[in-house]
């Protein structure tokens, strides 16, 4: 139990990323491939604008490799809406096998390494992940509508418009060599305005096991990036590594690195998009052209719902690691 | 793209499934591991019901294979409910790494092909594979709160209250032989009191790639079991399978096999639990006796979600088929 997995055949052939208009006024903004005018994207509601950016970032991904649906096995991907409607009308459109994965936030990295596990046991050639998620969509489901201008607390993360896929197949500038799959850890955090508290200690936890059962440290990666969460979240998770015996180095966050902190989206990016888009813009590049060669990355995922966020349970987390690694020229 | 996997080496070890007392009531009934009294289960809300039957179903699985959470590499499970809770509260009971799979009411097929190609390739020894529904929590989701008694259309289905885990291991009576994922289809159907119309071209999609496939015809198995298209949908089926080549024998659905005609849940069983039961409490013991040798169960699943319906959208819908046989004493 509690394995990780390394990897020898699966690579990171392509990615895309469309993403709303705050996010494309970021540090990131040059860096997408996409940025949508507005959030609701020509579409008559939130929900078919998130899905638009999600077929969007599908096909770009299929176009930008030089690919049809028909050179893929398989789509893999979720999203943050009740009933996965985003991804599942997505591959509405795609003759193509789908499984939806949920993992909240943690999504991308839980599809990569499902993905990436089908293509290194030999199963498929080529598959695509993906994950989106919507500001509008998703602050209405688990928090407020944006509407009723509610105030919102510094702990908030701020949930980001963006969607990625990303095209995993048999060779590729970027190798998908590790993969730990997250438990569902649960400290009893019950504040949904607060989630990178909930969340820190299951990017502890795959972390912790992912060093472990490789008898690694977290210096052998030259990047080891959360998911989203967020600022309290991050200095959260430092103390748990200090805590530790593995000491506390080389951690950014891709809730992070959306938003200028003087766009008033207080603790970070969060949503399934966020670790999505940062790798598919940021990372990926970063990864191709040598600048860093090993990354790990931990998306991470708080798996409450408006239903338990109603009945006022605690917020059950997750995250998933996966190291991707730079193809060295021989 | 729309490979049917063949598999050696995976295998069904054990089953466990917990239903409601109107299932109980049915003709299954005295199958099931456990009928709970009422669809409450001494919990404060339905959700929270669900998520019991979830736990007791995996904990009765364990127990009755003489298994140790610790003997696990991974638990795939999912649910009807917004952010898939029932399936992600179960899992933070277990130290076990956790994937949350939505595929609708075809939930448990997506998480045992999963699940099996993940041992097959070499990953895994041993996972859980399970699912859930609830009549209360799906109903108030996708149609109506039972509290307001609204008239049932003839042709809708009863979400049925029932969770199912069943264990793949490497050895066991029942051996996992064939996998094919579904595409997503939309014939257009927008009454959500008719999702069997909606899932029998899915079905039938998937049906026929999978014999196509394998150059199989349906009398190469004794049972085609369709998950929860109901007494509609599989007359469509019906229909689609006898306007193609294959003709329409030896066809069965779960749905139509959880309620005596004179329940009043008219066109039958639906939700994640109804082929995770049947299949737990009914298949796998006539598979194991050798009643029937090759069982196919294409899981059915309806991807709409509440809000699509709100916005008037198209139900979406999904297949997955796996084939379970029989082992052979040599």
């Amino acid at each position: 139990m509690n394995k990780t997995f390394t990897l020898k055949n699966v690579y990171v052939e392509e990615t895309a990323s469309v993403v709303g208009p705050t996010e494309g006024a970021g540090p990131l903004g040059d860096l997408y491939d996409v940025v949508i005018p507005d959030e609701i994207y020509g579409e008559s509601s939130w929900e078919k604008a998130e899905r638009k950016m999600l077929i969007e970032s599908i096909g770009l991904c299929m176009n930008k490799a030089g690919y049809e649906p028909a050179d893929f096995d398989m789509i893999l991907a979720g999203d943050l809406s009740g009933q996965l409607i985003s991804a599942n009308f997505a591959a509405r459109d795609l003759p193509i096998p789908f499984a939806g994965i949920y993992g909240a936030c943690s999504t991308f990295t839980l599809t990569v390494g499902m993905g990436a596990l089908l293509i290194e046991g030999g199963f498929m050639d080529r598959v695509i992940a993906g994950a989106s998620s919507h500001h509008e969509t998703a602050e209405k489901t688990f928090r407020f509508p944006t509407e009723l201008g509610v105030q919102r607390k510094a702990t908030a993360t701020w949930t980001m418009s963006g969607a990625a896929a990303v095209i995993l197949g048999r060779s590729g500038p970027v190798r998908v060599s590790e993969v730990t799959f997250g438990r569902v850890v649960d400290y009893g955090i019950k504040d949904a305005n607060n989630l990178g508290a909930a969340m820190a200690p299951a990017a502890f936890d795959t972390l912790e096991r992912h060093l472990k059962n490789l008898g690694k440290r977290p210096e052998d990666y030259d990047l080891i990036a959360t998911g989203d969460l967020g600022s309290v979240g991050q200095i959260m998770l430092k103390h748990l590594m200090g805590d530790s015996s593995m000491g506390s180095g080389n951690l950014t966050d891709c809730g992070l690195l959306v938003y200028d902190t003087r766009q008033d989206t207080h603790a970070g990016a969060s949503g399934c998009g966020a670790s999505a888009c940062v790798f598919s813009s940021h990372f990926f590049p970063l990864l191709k052209k040598g600048h860093i060669r090993r990354l790990l990355l931990l998306a991470t995922g708080a798996l409450f719902g408006l239903t338990t966020a109603q009945q006022k349970e605690s917020i059950p987390s997750t995250s998933h690691a996966i190291c991707f690694e730079r193809v060295e020229e021989s």
